[in-house]
């Protein structure tokens, strides 16, 4: 196969685009994939502040990259979630990617943050599935560095794969309150909200791979130990199937949602958001997701030391 | 497992239920199903007079023989499609089946209906796909013989399967016109109408193969030959590893949408059709989609005969 752009011989082939690429095509063709997200949902520009949650894996440090080449303003965000060797190694990952190319980035751990904050004690504490208390506190945590830090949008490496999976799942129980809030960019609710964008919400994460291979960076391949089983992962191999039946099936499930059908379930979104009692930020109750899960994980830890206090 | 009812010992499981059942106490579950749908959609009443298509598959000879049961005032209608040997085997069934229970039927048969009207041989002269055209031509013969008996109510056999596949084929490409109309009551919007329902919508293929089997109903059990590498069967193949990791997955698809999703996209539904030039039967544009097949077909003839008679 030939590129599509240049005629050289092609390294890449993109079914679901019926294209090829030779490599300085390809990565120039990701690069213009990304600016043409930022400019057609209007993201953000070059005079604003960038706050990039990264976690070491190959969507995030690709996100990151493209950016920087591009000459936005960005920092980094790495977050801790205390999930052993796993986290260990994407921390080193990258800060090394920070230092390679003098980008500011900000490290903060969970297990820092309070006793039996890290992601496996939180999940096992509160009974929870450990994907939906990472959620949860990975959401408060951006969102609170994001406000801190003054910045004006706060930026996830989400792909296509992430958000066909995600979009399927809502769809499949027709979660109206998601499907109102699933879209590419969000704007603040709240104050101590920030604008929330998704810029490779259109490449996929065979698109992504192919990007970090060829500007060689150094991501975590591992798959969180956690994903195992989970729920997203049976919707991927769900949408995987379709996308080899016909290419192209995911991009034009989400591309098609975003355009014509978000907008009929965007109308009816549910308020905005209070002020959560214990932390200040946004909440839809009294308290925020992430306060109600460190309530459950302090009266855990009463308990046990109440029962150690009587010798049990 | 024991009989969710009876305490009997149970021969069928239902996984998305959560239930099991003896035979008695299906057969009486099956019927309410039905009897529930029937009530709860408002789709038709003991006074009416209902015309049922009948394939000569599970699902449609199921429909018929329960609503028998249940009381109602049916007739069957039968079309013979032309394709081989899989016509003539149906029509035996059904004519079967009918004659067992004493039960009205119609018959028709498509190649009696003009030259060259076999689904094969318009699938091939108009060169779309067997289904569409078979499609097609059974909507534009079903709705004809409903207003041409004077028929109330036009019913079809379409499971839980069925309407699933039909609504992640919808949904994928985000078709907001066939979401607008795919619900198990169309109310007729057109003098020539009539109304159209679906009482298994909710109950899986699983569920009336079941129900057959119990009732020694003797129906065609071979797959359409054209069916082989339908789309339709790709999402249910897809469908069906998603039920077998959360068992319930497609009743909640179908089910939650016509519930809450549904109305969001009848809110924006096509203006209702106006009258074919050449049949009067209700059309979208100059001619319905069943005329516009037939004069493909009396072109192609004709460029045929002309070519014979030039001796070419």
């Amino acid at each position: 196969m030939k590129c599509t752009r240049c005629k050289a011989k092609a390294e890449v082939h993109l079914r679901a685009h019926n294209a090829g690429f030779c490599r300085p095509c390809y990565l120039e063709y990701f690069r213009r994939q990304v600016e043409r997200a930022i400019a057609r949902e209007r993201m953000f520009t070059t005079e604003e502040r960038l706050l990039v949650a990264v976690s070491g894996g190959k969507d995030s440090l690709a996100l990151w990259d493209v950016l920087a080449e591009l000459g936005y303003h960005t920092t980094g965000l790495y977050l801790g979630l205390g999930i052993g060797e796993y986290s260990d190694g994407s921390r080193a990952k990258v800060e090394a990617f920070a230092a390679s190319r003098s980008l500011p980035l900000v490290v903060r751990s969970l297990s820092e943050e309070g006793p039996g904050l890290a992601v496996p004690d939180v999940a096992t504490a509160t009974r929870r599935a450990p994907c939906a208390a990472c959620g949860a506190m990975k959401r408060h945590f951006f969102d609170a560095a994001a406000h801190e830090g003054d910045f004006d949008v706060l930026l996830t490496g989400h792909n296509l794969d992430d958000e066909a999976a995600r979009l399927l799942g809502n769809v499949l129980r027709w979660q109206r309150d998601h499907l109102a809030r699933q879209r590419p960019v969000l704007a603040p609710t709240h104050p101590k909200f920030v604008r929330k964008v998704k810029p490779l919400y259109l490449l996929s994460e065979y698109e992504t791979a192919v990007y970090a291979f060829m500007r060689r960076i150094d991501y975590v391949v591992e798959e969180c130990p956690n994903a195992e089983g989970a729920t997203q992962l049976v919707y991927k191999d769900a949408l995987n199937r379709l996308e080899a039946a016909s290419p192209g099936t995911k991009l034009a499930f989400v591309k098609e949602f975003v355009r014509s059908a978000q907008p009929l379930f965007a109308e009816r979104e549910r308020d905005a958001p209070g002020d959560c009692q214990a932390c200040g930020m946004p909440a839809y109750g009294a308290l925020c997701s992430f306060c109600t899960l460190v309530r459950e994980v302090e009266a855990k830890r009463a308990r046990r030391a109440a029962l150690a206090g009587l010798g049990v």
